[in-house]
Order: structure tokens, then sequence, then C-alpha cells
């Protein structure tokens, strides 16, 4: 299915079809393309661009994890279909590694998202360094880590399956970004003293509440803004009110109601 | 899974689950799952109750639906899911047909939601009459149509298999219950001169803008509304704003703002 260039909402319809395409291909657990359902809504409502407010939590987000002594990546199913390629370079620019953790876990779904990030591997480093890099770009993103397959630690404050992770990731790192984090992990992770980095629509959602710093914005829009932020050049971390963000995230959504036509 | 009655999302839950179990089943589009995702965030950002807005708009489509001479309820797979009772017993008041329509049809789908609608014919007939409700139940129940699997007619402005409906039932209609419905098919009813009252939680919808009535509402809850109305006796029809309503119900939305602690 070929979308025109014309359309008004082409990328939010090929995000749409990933998340399709990967369902069928099992990597997504039962209920993942709800939740692609629930953050298209929230991006819709956002008109579909980085708001002002998720301009400033990239701002703030790319300060911490360029501050950060172990920063780490975690992703899930959707965040690699999304924006796997966006997440390396992101990694790459950091020289941190990329967790794959699963709220749903089988050791099938890890190792075929892990197995899909190797093939992005390979288109992001054919694709040459982006603006901005100083460097081996062949060997910055050769060298970040795909971790998660053998998890070897456990997320204090957590039951199950779901508490796994590994030592050298989640485990040691200071500072997380963590796209589409299910809440108990996320408030686990806080509670752990961590710098939790949230990717989320939802501004009324657990994960985004409980954050250290929540971007309200599509998860590859995200990573993108990330990236170029990290390229050129952050300022120390700041004072940040994330309840503040949240409202005006909630107050940028409620605008939607002038795109009603009459009156 | 069992969802404890104190969960303050129970309901909500309940449904997710039923569109994951619908979708194993085979009864639902690739895409259907994402749809109800979206669904749930507007219901979510509603409060997932009926709002003040939604009330006046069931008792506008109640009213409509009274003084119809050919109603009709058209469904498709996640409103067989969600709310297959609710439309039989909105049905059988109005001694109405209901009738599968799928945007992405197929023959198998089509059987199968009938089936559904089959069993489900039963347990409304099992369980007795609605209060209100005078004469004889199962009767009413027994004489529903479940129209749409040999579909005869063509809606008119439309390609494809998308265009097709039943001469009995869409083909014939002046008045058409019509939940989640994709927005060319409602433009294309509406542009035939039929009414046509749409349940979408989504009040930005190209369905939402275009119907005669539009009730923001999740499908179950509405088809309850609807039925309480028609049993508890209509007004005549009244000069209906449509666009003010979908204002009213993003206000109601926008409103979710004060949900954000703090400040």
């Amino acid at each position: 299915m070929e979308i025109p260039n014309t359309h008004p909402r082409k990328l939010s319809l090929e995000s749409r079809q990933k998340i399709v395409d990967g369902a069928m291909d099992g990597l997504l657990a039962d209920s993942a393309m709800i939740a692609h359902g629930r953050g298209e809504a929230f991006d819709y409502l956002l008109g579909e661009r980085t708001t002002q407010s998720a301009s400033r939590a990239i701002i703030e987000a790319s300060a911490r994890l360029a501050s950060a002594v172990n920063p780490v990546i975690s992703v899930n199913g959707n965040t690699v279909l999304l924006a796997g390629e966006d997440a390396i370079r992101v990694a790459a620019v950091l020289g941190c590694s990329i967790e794959v953790n699963l709220y749903y876990r089988t050791p099938e779904r890890v190792s075929g998202l892990i197995s899909l990030l190797e093939e992005q591997r390979i288109a992001v480093s054919s694709r040459g360094s982006p603006s901005g890099f100083v460097g081996d770009w062949t060997e910055a993103v050769g060298k970040v880590s795909f971790l998660g397959l053998d998890p070897n630690f456990r997320i204090l404050g957590l039951e199950g399956p779901r508490s796994k992770c590994t030592e050298a990731g989640i485990g040691l790192a200071d500072t997380i970004l963590v796209p589409l984090e299910d809440g108990d992990r996320c408030e686990a992770l806080v509670g752990l003293g961590k710098e939790v980095l949230v990717i989320d629509l939802n501004p009324l959602s657990r994960s985004s509440m409980m954050a250290s710093v929540t971007i309200v914005d599509e998860v590859s829009r995200a990573f993108k803004g990330i990236l170029s932020e990290l390229l050129s050049g952050t300022q120390p971390p700041s004072e940040w009110d994330n309840m503040s963000v949240l409202k005006e995230g909630l107050r940028e959504i409620s605008e939607s109601v002038g795109r009603i036509p009459g009156d």
C-alpha cells in the first residue's frame, strides 16, 4: 500500500503500517496495536508535530543524557518498529547501549527485536553520519550494544518477568531514556533514584506523571529532536518542573477545539 | 485474566480484552485494534462516562430513530464485539434490522460476525425484556434480521468492496445508526439524503463532522442510552446543531487538564 506524498497524514499512516506489520511478524504483544492507537489519538490532538512544551522537554532530556555517567536507552517492540534507527543514532552519539526490555517478555520477541535492530544498524551505518557528528560514524554505530537477551538483574520493587533487566544496561544506569514505558516500571526506576526520561504521547499516563522529564511527543520525532540537540551541543541540566510541562501539553491538546469549523 | 471489581477502569480493560480476543478469532481487520486504541484514548479523556453533550445527542438520535420509516443499525466487527447485545436490544425495540457492513469486507468475517450475533441474540432473549418494554420480548428479539452476507446493492458515490450493502438494509433505509463508521462512507450516506446517526469517540473525525447527529460516547454506553430513551418515550426530532455538540465534546475533553495534580 503506497501512501501518496501529498497525503497530510502520510507519516502517521506509515507508522500504523509498521505496527501492523510488526504484529504480523510476531514482534509485538497482543495489546501493542491498541497502545499504538492510543498514541495515534493523542498525536492527532497534538497536530502530529513537536509542540513547544515538547521541544523544551527534548532540550532538558538531552542535557541530562549528555551529563549522565551511565545512560542507557530502554526499548520495547513499538519503539524498535517506529524509531529503532533513530534510537541507534542517539546511542551512537552518546556511546551507550540499547536494552530491549519488554513488559510481556518472551525470549522469541526479545531475540526477534534484537535481530531487527541489527538490520537497522546496517541501514544507519550505510546512510552516513548525521550533520554535526565528529568522528568515525561506522565505528560509533558498530559499538552500540543491544542488550536484553540474557537478563541477569532485577528492577527492585517489581515482581515476575517484568522485573528482569541486564546489569550492564538498566541495572547500572544512572539515566534511562525510556519511550512508551509502563507506569509501574517507571515508578520503580524512579524509586531506585535513577533519572527516568520518558517519551509518551499521553500527558496523563502514570509514566508521564512519574518521570523525571516527560517528552510528550511521537517517539521517532522525539529521538530526532534529541539527536539534533546532542549534536548541536547541550547546556547543563536545569531545575525542571515536569508537572508544568505536562499541563502545557494538555493545554496544547485542548487547543484542538479551534480546529472545529463554524462559530 | 480476571480484573477485580474495584478496578477503576475495569470496563475499559474488559472491552480491550474483547477486542484482543476478537482479533485472535479472525473477526477483525488488521487495524481494528489500532482503531480501538484511538477510541480508548478519547474515552479516557472524556473520563469514561457519558458526558452532558453526549446525553443530548443520545436523546436526539433516539427521537430520529423512533420517527424513522426504515431505520437500520449498521455494525462492524468492533461494534459487534463491544456492543452486539446492546445493538440487538435496540433493534428489537425499533423492529429494525442489523446489517454487518465492513470497510475491509471478507465473506469469512461477515459470516463470523453474524454467527456471533446469533449467539448474542440467544443471550439477549434469555436475559428477559428491558424495563419499560411492552410486548413479547422473545418474539421481538427473534424477529431482528442480521443482514450483510449477500450484498445486493451499492452505496452510490463509493467504489469497490466498501460500497457493498443490502437493499433491504442500508439501501432502503431513511435513517442509519452507524457506530465507528469510516468518513468516506459516512459522507456518501449523507449525500444520499439519509439521516446518519454516528457513534464516535473522536469529535474531530470526518464521520463525526459529517453526521446528522454525532454521539461522542463509547459504543456500548451509547446503545444503552438509546435503549433507555426509546423505552421511556421520545419527543419529536428537533432542530439540531451538530457542530455545537462536537465543540462541547472537545471542551469536555479539554477539561481533563484539571486532572493533573499540583499548582
